[in-house]
């Protein structure tokens, strides 16, 4: 089962061509993991503990761009790779489309204060499938 | 009574100083008052009569920066100066806070395709107190 | 004399309407700022001595939207108010405009570690007319 | 051999891990082909033929993030997958860097006003290695 985060496309989003522009994608995918995650969980982590996660590598295909006034979802499933890796296999999608808008596959990692590698934290197991 | 559209911060709103960067809530009052006017009558606005609102002027104070993490709203009233021009008094606050954190006036007026000031549309003062 | 900063209108500065979107001249604004007052500078106060810059009011008139592809300047003049408060008198033209296109006025103080109001740091009255 | 795009790393790049936002390094990609495909004539396609440039899939991989203040280099090769695609090979260097802090692959197709995916304009195989 995805993790579902519904969100709008604003002025901000578009470009001139009319459509949101690509990097954009990104942008609503990583809000989409801060609610995988929990925000609170992220600021707790970062605050008491030091740790953050990095994106360490990101694939995307984009299929259909979206345009001002669309209300849109992410659809998340998380993947643990490794005690170090987790994948996010998210994907844009109109709530009643019949096929994602644009795909991606987002590794994160963590890290510590000192920007060194560390386990994922028990909270990013506890979102992933199987 | 004032309108309020609640909203989050993400990594994305941050900069290095650790606070929202100050750009971004020009951003968030932009996004209230697409709320407040209905994204969808913009978007008809836009497409089968050609308009579109224009900022003309903008005042910012800043006050209180937020943080990541935070869920905030936007408190907008709207104010209609002439037939052509219209006063968006917004403010970002905390939901229990007893000052604003961030204040602005966003004077708002309407252009057609050729770019040419047109008469608010009636929507607005629909809105519009008093 | 007013400090002159080249930039160029890039795809991601642009909205749907076709122009810039209206809080990226915040944006153009700031990136000026850091050359007028050396990002070298900025950098090390930043590091060594805790010290940020904060925008405290900003002020803007937008006269006439910028298009992809403009190639344009921020013209910045400095006015210290007193020591505690400097006001960035900041336009954007073309470059061979007889009238600016977006006037902003935008006042800066400067705040330590613990976001306390600190006296400007004798690098902006070096940058200051009069 | 590359093509170098010189850029600066501003406060709104920045997020409060003190590094880059990593949705950003496709915003320095993007600034880096306009320079490589030369912004006059993509505002000439684009007014004149009606041709838009469309990233069609995105490879990135992130070593080392980037901070305030940072001068760095996109370097840029292209490569002509078939009439309809294009490869740019793109990374974010240190001037004098010995490993790319950011790869990516960015495929581009080229659409007309209708959304129809057309052959790549000349200019681009004008750039393309090999």
């Amino acid at each position: 089962m995805a993790h579902v985060f519904d969100f709008r496309i604003y002025y901000e989003d578009t470009d001139h061509s009319g459509l949101v522009y690509h990097a954009n994608y990104l942008k609503y995918f990583e809000r989409a993991r801060e609610h995988v995650l929990g925000a609170d969980e992220l600021v707790r982590l970062y605050r008491e503990d030091g740790l953050g996660f990095v994106v360490y590598k990101a694939e995307l295909s984009f299929r259909e761009g979206a345009r001002f006034g669309d209300v849109l979802q992410v659809r998340t499933r998380v993947q643990l790779e490794s005690e170090y890796r987790a994948i996010f296999h998210q994907a844009v999608w109109r709530p009643d489309g019949v096929k994602a808008m644009v795909e991606g596959q987002i590794q994160l990692v963590c890290v510590n204060r000192e920007n060194r590698l560390v386990r994922l934290p028990a909270g990013v197991s506890g979102v992933a499938d199987g």
